[in-house]
């Protein structure tokens, strides 16, 4: 924390590698996550969803069903309440309308009917009795089927999201006429599940007109928004409450079918219902990351200078509109001949979300292979053709980023890395080869406004802090808390917060876009320091000090040099007749003309077992600028976790379509669906922070870091591979047997 | 609503007869009061009482109740638990320490040991397997028997409270001097309970170091302060919420043992736990209004002049410090000589809380009945005695008030029951005498600071209301959203309150005393108009208008004299921008130097049959000073509510202590212990508002009305019966076995 004007008693708890505040609710069980949510006469639901890829509803039979013991109401395509539109969230341009039951039903596992009962079981069979009769149509289920003449409609419209997007800059022609070294790839990556440790629930409640809703969401009003559209209301007949999210990763960023299903069985039996989506069912309807292919070619001087990039991107997005889009972090290096092109798909899958580092993780997969690839070939280490190519600015809009660690990342990263000697380092001619890597990336964050907290200084000097901010694991919470109590001298214990309930919170953004803490931070800090002023005031008239003499600290206000003269807080006048000073607290606006830009820097060792085309990572170090740390421990998490992320992108996580027969997803669970475990990450992890103290970005000096750990990690990982095996594997995951077939491929092209 | 200065567009929803905004939830069943909260992994907990009324716990034996089936904690005399004290509230002096389980028991029903057990019935079994060798000691039931040499000790330091309190002003001595008529007369009144339909009842939940309690309390920060300080807790540790209350009359603006109790069993066990007290339990320990025994001396000229007042009060607290003064009513009427002496005793009984007109509802049932008798004995209409001797400021302080209804009150309730013509009415001769009677009452409330609401107006023109305001069922939420409606013009339903929430709300209040709405009404006036003055200046900007043009109505904004053309509040960019526009509001502070005084005066007629001792109340006219009425169906409802409690208090409902042998309460139920039922209420009651139109009081113009429904309706049937039957019963309640024993001895007399 800057040292404050007025005081300079801050204790500094900024920059301490403490524990969570709300480590022990999560660790004990004691925390009310919306799974634990339990109401007085609450039913029970789930949905009944389409078994085909591409099917029409011809006939639903409820009949059974409705007489089933224990089932209170059923919502299918019959109902009035199908033609409900889902709307999408405002980050989401309008696409074909998304019916809350369509009888066109359009990916395996889309919404067909759904059923609230007494119990769990009695609504699942419930579902078994439900006769649907369906017509199935052709399919498709990638994005190069999709555009194929002649491929299978998922819209009436075709399969075109949005016209095909074209950026362009400078004179590509001569880009690539001035390069020494010209070089074309491209790059596939599969499509992600976001996997978040607690599966997506709603429970809903009406209370006359009103509505509350509990569900984990990183964004409590656009959920407001999007339910207040859907059911047409007012925004203030929703509420919406998310004290706890057991992960999200984007996928609880939007409005799930689900939840609205439960708010009208919910309306319907004038019950509450809760509807909780079982682990098959997260993965087939709440969001992944598109697959992609995107190729590159790119120019390159045998100095280092890029010249040209020409980007092509080809991705779906599902059966909805969403994005596909991978050009965002093309503006990494400096390139004065650019063109990007981008055509997103619909296909008969679920539809995409938001999935951290959306969009960039795919592009950083392809575009860092190609630098490590530009670097190989005119012989320059990839970290310094890197850093021969920085910029400090945007070339889109020429806007200066306000600080730029990049260089510095790069430089530490490979210092502690060890870089030089790890990529001298002969190689074993045996089966085990080893390899080292790296890879860099960046995102612009967006803090500001609107957003409102509220921190009240309660007359005993304990605080309580209310703000709308998920926090979704992230620290959020702590970072804030541990803010406050820099600014108001009182110790983490003493501070509560309420946060996450858009009926008691003033607005404020959503958390995610890794932007959590550039919002709140400053606006929880601005709130802190409007109390501590009013408290100087109070005290400076009550005592008989100028306020430039005064400190506050541990609930007590008193000369600074003299602090065993303090007068504990609940002793002033003031607070004992208004009981509570209260400060409201907003972001500043992001500095204006200028750029908020995260850096990240990774470096990976790999062993590769050429019999087996097994990979082990061995070690990871993160070298990230994101700003002013807040708390190592949070710091760390977050990109420890982001790694292993990023390691599942390369190594195990696909999500596979059966496109022989059925179109449906096969590996909907976590046995065949592989999430990295604690035996495929490396122990060897290290992460350090750049801080280029950048007082022009927000009032705390953050910059946002959730997102930049994933980003890197996958295409250092592909390059290590490269190192070791001299085999460029393109296309993640890059699972054993396709190792195998690489190296085989290898062999014989040479 | 005055017409606000900037726009004129009031849409005047103040004064409409509106239904409650919580309507739907209280009947329906939806709305969740604490009994409904239902936690995962709750636990159920029971107290075991004393059952003698005055003893010492020598032994207790858990050992077979720990062992029992579900059984998960038990609190005694002997656990560290015990020695916590209940802190007093802060309007109760400090008395002698109440300790959670005292081995001294000071009455039957007080807490001697708790279980916490799986289910409610294990609990209860669990308490009848405790085995508590009681010392059972000498009791004291009654004030007179309190204050009787070689009585039983309630408390080491003797049976009186405090030091006897006398106030005096003027010369008692020539005021009787002066006087043509003096009088003498005793009143009694009996312990009434407060007994709301909702049962006391608390859900304590521990998240770590931090814990929140639900349960129903007119007084959510007090319950916070009590608890904090109870269990050595920051306030910011401790949340209280409230959002439903079924009834309180002041019962529940006190922190309970049961509540603490639920807290540290749930620490003990590290589950929820719910501690709901049966009907009788809240007959024995949470509350009553004492009884009082009232000797006023009272002179008067013949031209109706009061010349001289001499109040003695002795009154029973219970076994604990509480307050059982009954003097404040005596600035009712102009009086230059006064003297008032207090007594209040202890006895071995539970300890009385503040109930509805506290003291004052004992004081005008003897004063009351002394200006009856005062004007009978002068040959004076009791009407024009009271309006002889009206007064329009303190006696004590010579501040004046800041409006006076108390005339017009007396002559519209005259006028509208028919006064004069029911007083010259002839009675029959027969068994059954009819008869009328009046009397009056005041008031005077405080609003003013520390509150603090929060109102904001969202994007879509809907508005949330964030305020600690309890509802204890007296319709603040429905006024304060009624205020809120007219000044900003959006209709109710789209008006969101959240309330009784200490994590959510800021500092307020507690609802009581009637002053809610005082307090709350000018606080959410106050925010609403900083709402409408930002959008106003918001909208003069962005239409190029001058604000002084300008009006908001139903969620637009535009020309006031050319509506037609108002632009959608969600239109203006500064809301799009913001999401929310917010206003901070608290209500000014009272006028300075003045007094708010609120008046009422109620008629009654009744018919005694003198054979049987039953009096039927036939009608009852209530004229009522409170200020503005802001809805005349919340204004009517606290009225007859009012008048029905005062009904109860008049002729049914009293206390009663087997004072022979073992001095437990033996009416602790509802079939024994005699509210008024609808049989026993009349059906044709009338209220008539009087509206002094204050300008002074505060911003809204309320004076508060709650208690004062309650506190003339019993002299007003006592003298009803006088006039009826010529017997002045001066004991409460007048039972018909009471009245036949009155009229047997009248009969003898004469």
């Amino acid at each position: 924390m800057e040292k404050p004007e007025n005081g300079g008693d801050a204790v500094s708890m900024i920059g301490r590698a403490l524990p969570r505040v709300d480590a022990f609710e999560r660790v004990s069980g004691s925390a009310v996550y919306t799974g634990d949510v339990t109401l007085p006469e609450m039913l029970y639901a789930a949905i009944l969803r389409c078994p085909h890829a591409h099917a029409v509803v011809k006939k639903v039979d409820a009949s059974i069903a409705s007489r089933l013991p224990g089932v209170r109401a059923i919502l299918s395509s019959l109902d009035p309440e199908a033609k409900i539109k889902l709307p999408y969230p405002w980050w989401v341009p309008e696409g074909p309308p998304m019916l809350l039951f369509d009888t066109h039903c359009r990916y395996a596992g889309e919404e067909v009917a759904a059923v609230a009962a007494e119990s769990q079981d009695q609504a699942w069979e419930a579902l078994r009795a439900i006769k649907i009769e369906y017509e199935q149509l052709p399919f498709v289920l990638t994005a190069e089927d999709a555009v194929t003449p002649g491929a299978a409609a998922v819209h009436d419209s075709g399969n075109l999201v949005r016209p095909v997007d074209i950026y362009q800059r400078g004179d590509l022609v001569r880009g690539f006429a001035e390069a020494d070294v010209v070089i074309e790839q491209t790059y596939r990556s599969s499509c992600e599940i976001h996997a978040p440790l607690e599966p997506h629930v709603a429970v809903a409640h009406w209370n006359g007109q009103r509505l509350t809703v509990w569900t984990p969401t990183q964004a409590i009003f656009n959920e407001q928004k999007q339910i207040a559209a859907a059911l047409n209301m007012s925004l203030s007949a929703v509420r919406v409450i998310s004290h706890y999210v057991g992960g999200s990763f984007g996928s609880k960023a939007e409005l799930s079918k689900h939840t609205l299903i439960a708010a009208i069985l919910s309306r319907k039996t004038s019950r509450p219902v809760k509807l909780a989506l079982t682990r098959e069912e997260t993965f087939l309807c709440v969001g992944n990351r598109p697959a992609n292919s995107i190729t590159i070619q790119a120019g390159v001087k045998k100095d280092g200078s890029l010249t040209a990039l020409q980007f092509t991107n080809l991705g779906s997005v599902g059966a909805y509109a969403d994005w596909a889009e991978a050009g965002g972090g093309l503006g990494l290096y400096h390139c004065s001949n650019v063109r990007a092109q981008e055509t997103e798909t619909y296909i008969n899958a679920g539809k995409a979300r938001a999935f951290r580092g959306p969009g960039e993780v795919q592009c950083f997969w392809a575009l860092e292979q190609v630098m490590d690839e530009l670097a190989h070939r005119i012989g320059m280490d990839p970290v310094e053709l890197r850093i021969k190519n920085l910029i400090t600015h945007s070339q889109v809009n020429e806007r200066p980023y306000t600080s730029t660690g990049f260089e510095e990342c790069l430089r530490r990263g490979a210092g502690a890395f060890g870089w030089r000697e790890a990529r001298s380092r002969s190689r074993s001619g045996g089966p085990l080869r080893r390899g080292v890597g790296m890879a860099a990336c960046q995102w612009s964050v967006q803090g500001g406004p609107p957003t409102t907290v509220i921190v009240s200084l309660l007359a005993d000097g304990s605080v309580t802090l209310n703000m709308a901010a998920a926090d979704q694991g992230t620290g959020t919470k702590t970072a804030t808390a541990m803010i406050v109590a820099d600014e108001l001298g009182v110790p983490l214990e003493k501070i509560t917060i309420e946060q996450g309930d858009t009926g008691t919170a003033q607005f404020g953004k959503p958390g995610g876009g890794s932007h959590s803490l550039v919002v709140y931070g400053p606006a929880v800090r601005a709130a802190a320091l409007e109390v501590r002023r009013q408290v100087l005031d109070m005290a400076a008239q009550e005592l008989n000090l100028p306020v430039t003499d005064l400190a506050v600290k541990d609930g007590r206000v008193g000369p600074a040099n003299d602090f065993d003269r303090a007068t504990p807080l609940a002793m002033l006048q003031g607070i004992v007749e208004r009981q509570a000073i209260i400060g409201i607290g907003h972001p500043a606006p992001d500095p204006e003309g200028k750029i908020i830009m995260s850096f990240g820097v990774q470096f990976a060792e790999v062993e590769v077992n050429t019999r087996t085309g097994e990979i082990r990572v061995l070690r990871l170090v993160a070298a990230h600028d994101s700003g002013r740390v807040v708390n190592p421990l949070i710091y760390e998490s977050q990109v420890f976790g982001g790694m292993v992320m990023g390691l599942g992108f390369a190594l195990t996580e696909r999500r596979v379509l059966d496109e022989k027969q059925t179109g449906r997803m096969v590996n909907a669970n976590w046995h065949d669906y592989k999430i990295p475990t604690a035996k495929d990450v490396p122990f060897d992890q290290t992460c350090i922070p750049v801080d280029p103290h950048d007082s022009e970005c927000d009032s705390v000096g953050v910059k946002g870091l959730g997102e930049l750990g994933t980003m890197p990690t996958a295409p250092a990982i592909a390059n290590a591979i490269y190192n070791a095996t001299g085999v460029r594997v393109t296309d993640s995951p890059i699972t054993p047997m396709h190792m195998l077939r690489r190296l085989a491929s290898a062999k014989q092209d040479t």
